[in-house]
Protein backbone atom coordinates (compact mmCIF):
# COMPACT_ATOMS: atom_id res chain seq x y z
CA UNK A 1 0.00 0.00 0.00
CA UNK A 2 1.11 3.72 -0.63
CA UNK A 3 4.27 2.18 -2.36
CA UNK A 4 4.42 4.76 -5.75
CA UNK A 5 7.53 4.89 -5.74
CA UNK A 6 10.61 2.30 -5.12
CA UNK A 7 14.40 3.54 -4.80
CA UNK A 8 16.89 0.75 -6.89
CA UNK A 9 20.78 1.68 -8.22
CA UNK A 10 21.17 2.58 -11.59
CA UNK A 11 24.30 3.75 -13.39
CA UNK A 12 24.05 6.81 -15.12
CA UNK A 13 26.06 7.85 -18.20
CA UNK A 14 25.82 11.26 -19.42
CA UNK A 15 28.81 12.46 -22.33
CA UNK A 16 30.54 9.36 -21.29
CA UNK A 17 30.94 9.96 -17.73
CA UNK A 18 30.03 6.96 -15.89
CA UNK A 19 28.30 7.45 -12.21
CA UNK A 20 26.26 5.28 -9.71
CA UNK A 21 24.01 6.39 -7.37
CA UNK A 22 20.30 5.38 -6.37
CA UNK A 23 17.12 6.29 -8.78
CA UNK A 24 13.70 6.19 -7.99
CA UNK A 25 11.54 4.07 -9.74
CA UNK A 26 7.68 4.27 -9.97
CA UNK A 27 6.22 0.90 -8.31
CA UNK A 28 4.14 -1.35 -10.49
CA UNK A 29 2.46 -4.42 -9.02
CA UNK A 30 -0.29 -6.66 -10.21
CA UNK A 31 -4.07 -5.45 -8.75
CA UNK A 32 -6.95 -8.34 -8.74
CA UNK A 33 -10.24 -6.97 -9.15
CA UNK A 34 -12.51 -9.16 -7.69
CA UNK A 35 -16.76 -8.42 -7.69
CA UNK A 36 -18.17 -9.69 -5.13
CA UNK A 37 -16.02 -12.68 -4.45
CA UNK A 38 -15.60 -13.11 -7.97
CA UNK A 39 -12.27 -12.57 -9.96
CA UNK A 40 -13.19 -9.96 -12.61
CA UNK A 41 -10.01 -8.38 -14.01
CA UNK A 42 -6.18 -7.62 -13.04
CA UNK A 43 -4.33 -5.01 -13.98
CA UNK A 44 -0.44 -4.21 -13.50
CA UNK A 45 -1.02 -0.90 -11.52
CA UNK A 46 1.10 1.32 -8.81
CA UNK A 47 -0.27 0.99 -6.02
CA UNK A 48 -2.28 3.33 -3.70
CA UNK A 49 -5.65 4.18 -3.91
CA UNK A 50 -6.53 0.97 -4.94
CA UNK A 51 -10.19 1.12 -3.96
CA UNK A 52 -10.73 3.97 -5.81
CA UNK A 53 -9.21 2.10 -8.87
CA UNK A 54 -11.32 -0.49 -8.68
CA UNK A 55 -14.99 1.67 -8.05
CA UNK A 56 -13.42 3.49 -11.12
CA UNK A 57 -13.04 0.37 -12.85
CA UNK A 58 -16.37 -0.71 -12.16
CA UNK A 59 -18.16 2.48 -13.45
CA UNK A 60 -16.29 2.17 -16.84
CA UNK A 61 -17.83 -1.85 -16.83
CA UNK A 62 -20.79 -0.38 -16.31
CA UNK A 63 -21.30 -2.34 -13.09
CA UNK A 64 -21.70 1.13 -10.51
CA UNK A 65 -23.27 4.50 -11.13
CA UNK A 66 -24.33 5.81 -7.68
CA UNK A 67 -22.30 5.76 -4.36
CA UNK A 68 -24.79 3.83 -2.91
CA UNK A 69 -24.75 0.73 -5.15
CA UNK A 70 -21.44 0.19 -3.48
CA UNK A 71 -21.22 -1.97 -0.37
CA UNK A 72 -18.00 -1.73 0.37
CA UNK A 73 -14.69 -2.79 -0.89
CA UNK A 74 -11.88 -4.57 1.46
CA UNK A 75 -8.60 -6.28 0.55
CA UNK A 76 -8.36 -9.87 0.38
CA UNK A 77 -5.87 -11.37 3.06
CA UNK A 78 -5.58 -15.09 3.32
CA UNK A 79 -4.14 -15.30 -0.43
CA UNK A 80 -0.71 -16.66 0.57
CA UNK A 81 0.40 -19.49 2.26
CA UNK A 82 1.11 -18.05 5.55
CA UNK A 83 -2.18 -15.88 5.55
CA UNK A 84 -0.26 -12.54 5.02
CA UNK A 85 -2.03 -9.48 2.95
CA UNK A 86 -0.49 -8.87 -0.03
CA UNK A 87 -2.48 -5.47 -0.52
CA UNK A 88 -3.14 -6.68 -4.33
CA UNK A 89 -6.25 -8.16 -4.08
CA UNK A 90 -9.35 -6.01 -3.48
CA UNK A 91 -12.95 -7.40 -3.47
CA UNK A 92 -15.76 -4.71 -4.25
CA UNK A 93 -19.51 -5.86 -2.87
CA UNK A 94 -22.20 -4.50 -4.15
CA UNK A 95 -25.31 -3.33 -2.19
CA UNK A 96 -28.19 -5.65 -2.44
CA UNK A 97 -30.26 -5.20 -5.64
CA UNK A 98 -28.02 -4.02 -7.92
CA UNK A 99 -27.45 -5.92 -11.52
CA UNK A 100 -24.53 -7.17 -11.97
CA UNK A 101 -24.62 -6.74 -16.35
CA UNK A 102 -22.78 -8.99 -18.41
CA UNK A 103 -19.32 -8.13 -18.31
CA UNK A 104 -15.99 -9.77 -19.84
CA UNK A 105 -13.09 -11.13 -18.37
CA UNK A 106 -10.94 -8.22 -20.58
CA UNK A 107 -11.17 -4.66 -19.83
CA UNK A 108 -12.88 -2.69 -22.49
CA UNK A 109 -12.90 -4.93 -25.13
CA UNK A 110 -16.88 -6.06 -26.52
CA UNK A 111 -18.03 -8.57 -28.51
CA UNK A 112 -22.04 -8.90 -29.77
CA UNK A 113 -23.11 -11.82 -31.19
CA UNK A 114 -24.95 -10.16 -34.17
CA UNK A 115 -22.18 -8.13 -35.18
CA UNK A 116 -18.52 -9.61 -34.78
CA UNK A 117 -15.79 -8.03 -33.21
CA UNK A 118 -15.15 -4.48 -34.85
CA UNK A 119 -14.81 -0.99 -34.25
CA UNK A 120 -18.60 -0.64 -34.73
CA UNK A 121 -18.87 -3.06 -31.74
CA UNK A 122 -17.01 -1.56 -29.57
CA UNK A 123 -18.76 1.69 -29.51
CA UNK A 124 -22.63 -0.02 -29.73
CA UNK A 125 -21.26 -1.88 -26.62
CA UNK A 126 -20.34 1.49 -24.90
CA UNK A 127 -23.46 3.16 -26.15
CA UNK A 128 -25.82 -0.33 -24.46
CA UNK A 129 -23.64 0.01 -20.97
CA UNK A 130 -23.21 3.45 -20.56
CA UNK A 131 -25.82 4.88 -17.57
CA UNK A 132 -26.38 8.08 -18.63
CA UNK A 133 -25.69 10.32 -21.77
CA UNK A 134 -23.41 13.03 -21.72
CA UNK A 135 -25.81 15.99 -20.45
CA UNK A 136 -24.19 19.21 -19.56
CA UNK A 137 -27.03 21.46 -19.59
CA UNK A 138 -28.75 19.60 -16.16
CA UNK A 139 -31.54 19.37 -17.55
CA UNK A 140 -31.68 22.42 -19.74
CA UNK A 141 -31.50 24.57 -16.51
CA UNK A 142 -27.87 25.29 -17.20
CA UNK A 143 -26.05 26.55 -20.67
CA UNK A 144 -23.31 23.82 -21.71
CA UNK A 145 -20.28 23.92 -20.86
CA UNK A 146 -18.31 25.94 -23.16
CA UNK A 147 -14.56 26.92 -22.92
CA UNK A 148 -12.21 29.45 -24.52
CA UNK A 149 -9.33 28.15 -26.06
CA UNK A 150 -7.15 30.11 -23.63
CA UNK A 151 -8.18 28.49 -21.06
CA UNK A 152 -7.41 25.18 -22.41
CA UNK A 153 -4.12 25.95 -23.29
CA UNK A 154 -3.44 26.38 -19.69
CA UNK A 155 -4.24 22.84 -18.69
CA UNK A 156 -1.42 21.06 -19.22
CA UNK A 157 1.26 23.24 -17.19
CA UNK A 158 -1.97 23.11 -14.34
CA UNK A 159 -1.44 19.22 -14.48
CA UNK A 160 2.29 19.32 -14.79
CA UNK A 161 2.59 21.77 -11.84
CA UNK A 162 0.25 18.83 -10.10
CA UNK A 163 2.40 16.14 -10.73
CA UNK A 164 4.11 15.19 -7.83
CA UNK A 165 5.63 11.55 -8.70
CA UNK A 166 6.57 12.43 -12.72
CA UNK A 167 9.40 14.71 -11.74
CA UNK A 168 10.98 11.79 -9.23
CA UNK A 169 10.59 9.01 -11.85
CA UNK A 170 9.73 10.39 -15.34
CA UNK A 171 7.57 6.89 -15.11
CA UNK A 172 3.93 8.17 -14.54
CA UNK A 173 0.69 9.07 -16.70
CA UNK A 174 -0.96 11.64 -15.68
CA UNK A 175 -5.16 12.07 -15.68
CA UNK A 176 -6.89 15.32 -13.81
CA UNK A 177 -10.25 16.23 -13.50
CA UNK A 178 -10.59 20.20 -13.61
CA UNK A 179 -13.45 22.76 -13.53
CA UNK A 180 -14.89 24.29 -16.58
CA UNK A 181 -13.17 27.43 -14.65
CA UNK A 182 -9.79 25.34 -15.19
CA UNK A 183 -9.78 24.95 -11.62
CA UNK A 184 -8.00 21.29 -10.47
CA UNK A 185 -10.28 19.11 -8.76
CA UNK A 186 -8.21 15.83 -8.90
CA UNK A 187 -5.20 14.36 -10.03
CA UNK A 188 -3.66 10.92 -10.25
CA UNK A 189 -0.99 9.25 -11.42
CA UNK A 190 -0.16 5.87 -12.46
CA UNK A 191 2.13 3.25 -14.46
CA UNK A 192 -1.16 2.85 -16.60
CA UNK A 193 -3.04 5.98 -17.63
CA UNK A 194 -6.14 3.77 -17.61
CA UNK A 195 -5.60 3.24 -14.17
CA UNK A 196 -5.14 7.11 -13.58
CA UNK A 197 -8.64 7.56 -14.74
CA UNK A 198 -10.34 4.99 -12.93
CA UNK A 199 -8.42 6.32 -9.94
CA UNK A 200 -9.79 9.80 -10.44
CA UNK A 201 -13.92 8.25 -11.53
CA UNK A 202 -13.85 6.04 -8.73
CA UNK A 203 -13.29 9.16 -5.83
CA UNK A 204 -15.80 10.49 -8.08
CA UNK A 205 -18.11 7.87 -7.38
CA UNK A 206 -17.12 7.71 -3.85
CA UNK A 207 -17.50 11.27 -3.67
CA UNK A 208 -21.11 10.89 -5.07
CA UNK A 209 -20.38 13.00 -7.79
CA UNK A 210 -21.15 11.19 -10.95
CA UNK A 211 -21.81 11.89 -13.48
CA UNK A 212 -19.27 14.50 -13.97
CA UNK A 213 -21.45 16.67 -15.92
CA UNK A 214 -19.26 19.24 -15.83
CA UNK A 215 -15.77 18.70 -15.76
CA UNK A 216 -12.71 18.30 -18.17
CA UNK A 217 -10.63 15.52 -18.32
CA UNK A 218 -7.23 16.01 -18.94
CA UNK A 219 -4.50 12.96 -20.20
CA UNK A 220 -1.12 13.49 -19.87
CA UNK A 221 -0.55 11.21 -23.27
CA UNK A 222 -2.33 10.02 -26.21
CA UNK A 223 -6.26 9.75 -26.29
CA UNK A 224 -7.16 6.24 -26.75
CA UNK A 225 -10.59 4.56 -27.46
CA UNK A 226 -10.14 3.11 -23.57
CA UNK A 227 -9.85 6.59 -22.49
CA UNK A 228 -12.99 7.88 -24.82
CA UNK A 229 -15.05 5.16 -23.11
CA UNK A 230 -14.08 5.76 -19.44
CA UNK A 231 -14.88 9.63 -19.90
CA UNK A 232 -18.17 8.55 -21.48
CA UNK A 233 -19.01 5.90 -19.16
CA UNK A 234 -18.59 8.78 -16.16
CA UNK A 235 -20.34 11.28 -17.83
CA UNK A 236 -17.65 13.72 -18.47
CA UNK A 237 -18.27 16.15 -21.94
CA UNK A 238 -14.82 16.91 -22.27
CA UNK A 239 -11.55 14.79 -23.09
CA UNK A 240 -8.34 16.96 -23.54
CA UNK A 241 -4.87 14.80 -24.60
CA UNK A 242 -1.35 16.16 -24.91
CA UNK A 243 -0.62 13.79 -27.96
CA UNK A 244 -2.73 12.16 -30.05
CA UNK A 245 -6.55 10.38 -30.60
CA UNK A 246 -6.60 6.80 -32.27
CA UNK A 247 -9.40 6.90 -34.38
CA UNK A 248 -11.89 4.82 -32.78
CA UNK A 249 -11.45 7.50 -29.69
CA UNK A 250 -12.73 10.25 -32.52
CA UNK A 251 -15.31 8.03 -33.74
CA UNK A 252 -16.90 7.45 -29.71
CA UNK A 253 -16.70 10.93 -29.21
CA UNK A 254 -18.90 12.04 -32.13
CA UNK A 255 -21.19 9.66 -31.52
CA UNK A 256 -21.53 9.85 -27.18
CA UNK A 257 -21.34 14.03 -27.83
CA UNK A 258 -17.90 13.95 -26.27
CA UNK A 259 -15.74 16.65 -27.36
CA UNK A 260 -12.58 15.69 -27.73
CA UNK A 261 -9.27 17.84 -28.02
CA UNK A 262 -5.52 16.32 -28.42
CA UNK A 263 -2.37 17.85 -29.62
CA UNK A 264 -3.19 20.30 -26.25
CA UNK A 265 0.66 21.99 -26.53
CA UNK A 266 1.21 25.79 -26.09
CA UNK A 267 -1.26 27.92 -27.58
CA UNK A 268 -2.14 25.40 -30.23
CA UNK A 269 -4.56 22.22 -30.35
CA UNK A 270 -6.94 20.24 -32.54
CA UNK A 271 -10.57 19.55 -32.08
CA UNK A 272 -11.66 16.03 -33.34
CA UNK A 273 -15.42 16.35 -32.24
CA UNK A 274 -17.53 17.82 -30.06
CA UNK A 275 -16.86 21.82 -31.32
CA UNK A 276 -19.90 23.09 -29.74
CA UNK A 277 -18.20 23.27 -26.30
CA UNK A 278 -15.10 25.44 -27.65
CA UNK A 279 -15.83 28.93 -27.96
CA UNK A 280 -14.52 29.53 -31.69
CA UNK A 281 -15.16 32.52 -33.78
CA UNK A 282 -17.88 31.16 -36.03
CA UNK A 283 -16.18 33.00 -38.80
CA UNK A 284 -12.87 31.56 -38.32
CA UNK A 285 -14.10 28.40 -37.93
CA UNK A 286 -15.12 28.20 -42.12
CA UNK A 287 -11.58 26.41 -42.95
CA UNK B 1 -6.75 -5.01 -43.27
CA UNK B 2 -3.81 -2.38 -43.27
CA UNK B 3 -5.93 0.28 -42.35
CA UNK B 4 -2.96 1.94 -40.29
CA UNK B 5 -4.47 5.30 -40.63
CA UNK B 6 -7.29 6.85 -41.29
CA UNK B 7 -8.75 10.49 -42.26
CA UNK B 8 -10.89 12.47 -39.83
CA UNK B 9 -12.33 16.28 -39.95
CA UNK B 10 -10.16 18.25 -37.46
CA UNK B 11 -10.50 21.98 -36.09
CA UNK B 12 -7.39 23.25 -35.92
CA UNK B 13 -6.63 25.68 -33.64
CA UNK B 14 -2.97 27.88 -33.66
CA UNK B 15 -2.45 31.09 -31.95
CA UNK B 16 -5.80 32.06 -32.04
CA UNK B 17 -6.38 31.06 -35.33
CA UNK B 18 -8.74 28.33 -36.44
CA UNK B 19 -9.07 26.45 -38.81
CA UNK B 20 -10.44 23.20 -40.40
CA UNK B 21 -8.71 20.21 -42.70
CA UNK B 22 -8.68 16.61 -43.01
CA UNK B 23 -6.03 14.64 -40.36
CA UNK B 24 -4.65 11.57 -39.97
CA UNK B 25 -4.76 9.14 -37.28
CA UNK B 26 -3.78 6.13 -35.91
CA UNK B 27 -6.28 3.45 -36.80
CA UNK B 28 -7.39 1.35 -33.37
CA UNK B 29 -9.52 -2.31 -33.56
CA UNK B 30 -10.20 -4.77 -31.45
CA UNK B 31 -8.21 -8.11 -31.92
CA UNK B 32 -9.62 -11.50 -31.04
CA UNK B 33 -7.09 -13.96 -30.56
CA UNK B 34 -7.81 -17.51 -30.71
CA UNK B 35 -5.53 -20.28 -29.92
CA UNK B 36 -6.97 -23.93 -31.73
CA UNK B 37 -10.33 -22.58 -32.02
CA UNK B 38 -10.87 -21.09 -28.41
CA UNK B 39 -11.27 -17.40 -27.60
CA UNK B 40 -7.84 -16.41 -25.68
CA UNK B 41 -7.52 -12.70 -25.55
CA UNK B 42 -8.46 -9.53 -26.80
CA UNK B 43 -6.35 -6.34 -27.50
CA UNK B 44 -6.86 -2.99 -29.01
CA UNK B 45 -4.56 -2.77 -32.19
CA UNK B 46 -3.68 -0.90 -35.24
CA UNK B 47 -5.07 -3.32 -37.95
CA UNK B 48 -1.95 -5.06 -40.24
CA UNK B 49 0.74 -7.49 -39.39
CA UNK B 50 -2.14 -9.38 -37.06
CA UNK B 51 -0.98 -12.59 -37.66
CA UNK B 52 2.63 -11.39 -36.23
CA UNK B 53 0.64 -10.22 -33.42
CA UNK B 54 -0.81 -13.28 -32.70
CA UNK B 55 2.15 -15.04 -32.81
CA UNK B 56 4.15 -13.23 -31.07
CA UNK B 57 1.64 -12.89 -28.23
CA UNK B 58 1.58 -16.73 -28.03
CA UNK B 59 5.31 -16.72 -27.50
CA UNK B 60 5.08 -14.12 -24.74
CA UNK B 61 2.71 -16.32 -23.32
CA UNK B 62 4.79 -19.34 -23.08
CA UNK B 63 2.84 -21.16 -25.78
CA UNK B 64 5.17 -20.90 -29.01
CA UNK B 65 9.00 -21.36 -29.10
CA UNK B 66 9.99 -22.39 -32.80
CA UNK B 67 8.19 -22.11 -36.40
CA UNK B 68 7.48 -25.64 -36.53
CA UNK B 69 5.40 -25.61 -33.49
CA UNK B 70 3.03 -22.72 -35.69
CA UNK B 71 0.46 -24.74 -38.04
CA UNK B 72 -1.15 -22.06 -39.17
CA UNK B 73 -3.31 -18.89 -39.13
CA UNK B 74 -5.83 -17.88 -40.45
CA UNK B 75 -8.75 -15.08 -40.30
CA UNK B 76 -12.07 -16.31 -38.88
CA UNK B 77 -14.88 -15.48 -41.40
CA UNK B 78 -19.01 -15.67 -40.46
CA UNK B 79 -18.14 -13.98 -36.94
CA UNK B 80 -21.20 -11.19 -38.40
CA UNK B 81 -24.57 -12.04 -39.19
CA UNK B 82 -23.77 -11.83 -43.27
CA UNK B 83 -21.29 -14.19 -43.12
CA UNK B 84 -18.59 -11.17 -43.78
CA UNK B 85 -14.85 -10.48 -42.54
CA UNK B 86 -14.01 -8.56 -40.19
CA UNK B 87 -10.46 -9.24 -40.60
CA UNK B 88 -10.26 -8.69 -36.59
CA UNK B 89 -10.33 -12.19 -35.26
CA UNK B 90 -7.60 -14.44 -35.78
CA UNK B 91 -7.48 -18.51 -35.02
CA UNK B 92 -3.72 -19.43 -34.43
CA UNK B 93 -3.45 -23.84 -34.86
CA UNK B 94 -0.36 -25.20 -33.18
CA UNK B 95 0.88 -27.86 -34.47
CA UNK B 96 0.19 -31.69 -33.77
CA UNK B 97 1.81 -32.46 -30.19
CA UNK B 98 2.51 -28.98 -29.13
CA UNK B 99 1.37 -28.81 -25.07
CA UNK B 100 -0.52 -25.39 -24.17
CA UNK B 101 0.57 -24.20 -21.17
CA UNK B 102 -2.31 -23.03 -18.37
CA UNK B 103 -2.27 -19.63 -19.57
CA UNK B 104 -4.82 -16.90 -18.12
CA UNK B 105 -7.43 -14.79 -20.27
CA UNK B 106 -5.74 -11.83 -18.81
CA UNK B 107 -2.45 -10.49 -20.83
CA UNK B 108 0.74 -11.02 -18.72
CA UNK B 109 -0.57 -11.41 -15.38
CA UNK B 110 -0.15 -14.54 -13.30
CA UNK B 111 -1.45 -16.19 -9.96
CA UNK B 112 -0.30 -18.92 -7.97
CA UNK B 113 -2.02 -20.35 -5.64
CA UNK B 114 1.28 -20.91 -3.13
CA UNK B 115 2.26 -17.10 -3.31
CA UNK B 116 -0.81 -14.90 -3.68
CA UNK B 117 -0.70 -11.87 -5.91
CA UNK B 118 2.53 -10.06 -6.12
CA UNK B 119 5.15 -8.71 -8.19
CA UNK B 120 7.23 -11.95 -6.69
CA UNK B 121 5.07 -13.97 -8.22
CA UNK B 122 4.73 -12.26 -11.52
CA UNK B 123 8.28 -12.37 -11.73
CA UNK B 124 8.09 -16.47 -10.70
CA UNK B 125 5.46 -17.04 -13.80
CA UNK B 126 8.21 -15.67 -16.20
CA UNK B 127 10.77 -18.03 -14.99
CA UNK B 128 8.76 -20.62 -14.78
CA UNK B 129 6.80 -19.89 -18.64
CA UNK B 130 10.15 -18.91 -20.47
CA UNK B 131 11.24 -21.38 -23.11
CA UNK B 132 15.01 -20.54 -22.80
CA UNK B 133 17.57 -18.60 -20.24
CA UNK B 134 18.68 -15.27 -22.20
CA UNK B 135 22.29 -16.38 -23.67
CA UNK B 136 24.21 -14.01 -25.33
CA UNK B 137 27.14 -16.14 -25.46
CA UNK B 138 25.91 -19.07 -28.34
CA UNK B 139 26.76 -21.90 -25.85
CA UNK B 140 29.78 -20.17 -24.90
CA UNK B 141 31.38 -20.11 -28.49
CA UNK B 142 30.87 -16.21 -28.89
CA UNK B 143 31.55 -13.52 -26.50
CA UNK B 144 28.87 -11.74 -24.86
CA UNK B 145 26.98 -8.90 -26.33
CA UNK B 146 28.58 -5.76 -25.60
CA UNK B 147 27.91 -2.35 -26.34
CA UNK B 148 29.33 0.89 -26.58
CA UNK B 149 27.24 3.73 -24.83
CA UNK B 150 28.20 5.81 -28.36
CA UNK B 151 26.02 2.92 -30.46
CA UNK B 152 22.82 2.77 -27.81
CA UNK B 153 22.53 6.38 -27.87
CA UNK B 154 23.10 6.43 -31.87
CA UNK B 155 19.54 4.22 -31.54
CA UNK B 156 16.83 6.91 -31.01
CA UNK B 157 17.64 8.32 -34.24
CA UNK B 158 17.17 5.47 -36.05
CA UNK B 159 14.35 4.29 -34.75
CA UNK B 160 12.77 7.98 -35.41
CA UNK B 161 13.86 8.10 -39.14
CA UNK B 162 12.64 4.82 -39.77
CA UNK B 163 9.01 5.47 -38.05
CA UNK B 164 7.07 5.55 -40.95
CA UNK B 165 3.88 6.65 -39.44
CA UNK B 166 4.48 8.23 -36.67
CA UNK B 167 5.27 11.78 -38.05
CA UNK B 168 2.27 11.51 -39.86
CA UNK B 169 -0.48 10.49 -36.62
CA UNK B 170 1.49 11.34 -33.56
CA UNK B 171 -0.40 8.52 -32.04
CA UNK B 172 1.94 5.26 -32.00
CA UNK B 173 4.22 3.46 -30.63
CA UNK B 174 7.12 2.14 -31.71
CA UNK B 175 9.34 -0.96 -31.39
CA UNK B 176 12.59 -2.18 -33.16
CA UNK B 177 15.41 -4.61 -33.50
CA UNK B 178 18.52 -3.72 -33.64
CA UNK B 179 21.89 -6.36 -33.85
CA UNK B 180 24.45 -5.91 -32.05
CA UNK B 181 26.40 -3.29 -34.32
CA UNK B 182 23.10 -1.22 -34.58
CA UNK B 183 21.59 -1.98 -37.34
CA UNK B 184 18.01 -2.44 -38.07
CA UNK B 185 16.58 -5.99 -38.28
CA UNK B 186 13.02 -4.50 -38.11
CA UNK B 187 10.61 -1.97 -36.70
CA UNK B 188 6.82 -1.95 -36.02
CA UNK B 189 4.32 0.61 -34.88
CA UNK B 190 1.14 -0.09 -32.97
CA UNK B 191 -1.19 2.42 -31.11
CA UNK B 192 -0.31 -0.26 -28.32
CA UNK B 193 3.38 -0.29 -27.65
CA UNK B 194 2.92 -4.20 -26.86
CA UNK B 195 1.68 -5.05 -29.36
CA UNK B 196 4.15 -3.28 -31.38
CA UNK B 197 7.10 -6.00 -29.63
CA UNK B 198 4.29 -8.48 -30.24
CA UNK B 199 4.26 -7.90 -33.77
CA UNK B 200 8.33 -8.10 -33.96
CA UNK B 201 8.69 -11.11 -31.66
CA UNK B 202 5.78 -12.85 -34.16
CA UNK B 203 7.69 -11.89 -37.24
CA UNK B 204 10.67 -13.47 -36.04
CA UNK B 205 9.38 -16.59 -34.69
CA UNK B 206 7.47 -16.96 -37.80
CA UNK B 207 11.21 -16.41 -39.52
CA UNK B 208 13.00 -19.25 -37.44
CA UNK B 209 15.25 -16.42 -35.50
CA UNK B 210 13.80 -16.90 -32.06
CA UNK B 211 15.72 -17.27 -29.66
CA UNK B 212 16.91 -13.30 -30.23
CA UNK B 213 19.84 -13.97 -28.75
CA UNK B 214 22.10 -11.28 -29.73
CA UNK B 215 19.37 -8.63 -30.84
CA UNK B 216 18.53 -4.80 -29.02
CA UNK B 217 14.51 -4.04 -28.35
CA UNK B 218 14.28 -0.43 -28.53
CA UNK B 219 11.08 0.90 -27.67
CA UNK B 220 9.74 4.67 -28.06
CA UNK B 221 8.19 5.24 -24.30
CA UNK B 222 8.27 3.47 -20.36
CA UNK B 223 9.44 0.27 -19.98
CA UNK B 224 6.98 -1.84 -17.68
CA UNK B 225 7.05 -5.34 -16.87
CA UNK B 226 4.72 -6.32 -19.71
CA UNK B 227 7.75 -5.19 -22.18
CA UNK B 228 10.35 -6.54 -19.79
CA UNK B 229 8.33 -9.78 -19.76
CA UNK B 230 8.12 -9.95 -23.81
CA UNK B 231 11.84 -9.29 -23.86
CA UNK B 232 12.93 -12.09 -21.77
CA UNK B 233 10.57 -14.59 -23.62
CA UNK B 234 11.80 -13.89 -26.92
CA UNK B 235 15.70 -14.38 -25.23
CA UNK B 236 16.24 -10.71 -26.01
CA UNK B 237 19.45 -9.73 -24.51
CA UNK B 238 18.83 -6.09 -24.32
CA UNK B 239 16.15 -3.78 -23.57
CA UNK B 240 16.23 0.22 -24.44
CA UNK B 241 13.83 2.29 -23.58
CA UNK B 242 13.54 5.87 -24.41
CA UNK B 243 11.87 6.92 -21.15
CA UNK B 244 11.14 5.13 -17.40
CA UNK B 245 11.04 1.69 -16.30
CA UNK B 246 8.91 0.61 -13.72
CA UNK B 247 10.12 -0.94 -10.77
CA UNK B 248 9.02 -4.55 -11.54
CA UNK B 249 10.73 -3.85 -15.17
CA UNK B 250 13.85 -3.83 -13.18
CA UNK B 251 13.42 -6.55 -11.07
CA UNK B 252 12.36 -8.68 -14.08
CA UNK B 253 15.56 -7.64 -15.83
CA UNK B 254 18.14 -8.24 -12.92
CA UNK B 255 16.68 -11.64 -11.80
CA UNK B 256 16.76 -12.85 -15.71
CA UNK B 257 20.01 -11.64 -16.48
CA UNK B 258 18.64 -8.88 -19.42
CA UNK B 259 20.24 -5.43 -19.51
CA UNK B 260 17.86 -3.01 -19.28
CA UNK B 261 18.72 0.69 -20.11
CA UNK B 262 16.40 3.79 -19.74
CA UNK B 263 16.15 7.32 -20.31
CA UNK B 264 17.91 6.84 -23.23
CA UNK B 265 18.36 10.37 -25.17
CA UNK B 266 21.16 12.33 -26.63
CA UNK B 267 24.45 10.99 -25.44
CA UNK B 268 22.93 10.03 -21.71
CA UNK B 269 21.26 6.78 -20.59
CA UNK B 270 20.53 5.09 -17.14
CA UNK B 271 21.77 1.44 -17.29
CA UNK B 272 19.20 -0.70 -14.08
CA UNK B 273 20.50 -3.89 -14.84
CA UNK B 274 22.83 -5.85 -16.54
CA UNK B 275 25.64 -3.52 -17.19
CA UNK B 276 28.29 -6.07 -18.12
CA UNK B 277 26.87 -5.78 -21.64
CA UNK B 278 27.79 -2.51 -21.67
CA UNK B 279 31.31 -1.24 -22.32
CA UNK B 280 31.86 1.19 -19.41
CA UNK B 281 35.10 2.31 -18.44
CA UNK B 282 35.71 0.32 -15.15
CA UNK B 283 37.37 2.62 -13.01
CA UNK B 284 34.59 4.80 -13.90
CA UNK B 285 31.96 3.13 -13.01
CA UNK B 286 32.71 3.68 -9.24
CA UNK B 287 30.34 6.83 -8.42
Amino acid sequence: MGRVTERRKVIRIRDGAVSTRPDTLVAEEPLEIRLNGKPLAITMRTPGDDFALAAGFLVSEGVLGRADELQNIVYCAGATVDGSNTYNIVDVRTAPGVVIPDITLERNVYTTSSCGLCGKASLDAVRTTARWSIDDTAGDTAPPVRLEPELLASLPDRLRAAQRVFDRTGGLHAAALFTEDGELVDIREDVGRHNAVDKLVGRALQNGSLPLSRTILLVSGRASFELAQKAVMAGIPFLAAVSAPSSLAVDLAAESNLTLVGFLRGTSMNVYAGEHRIALQAAAAQG
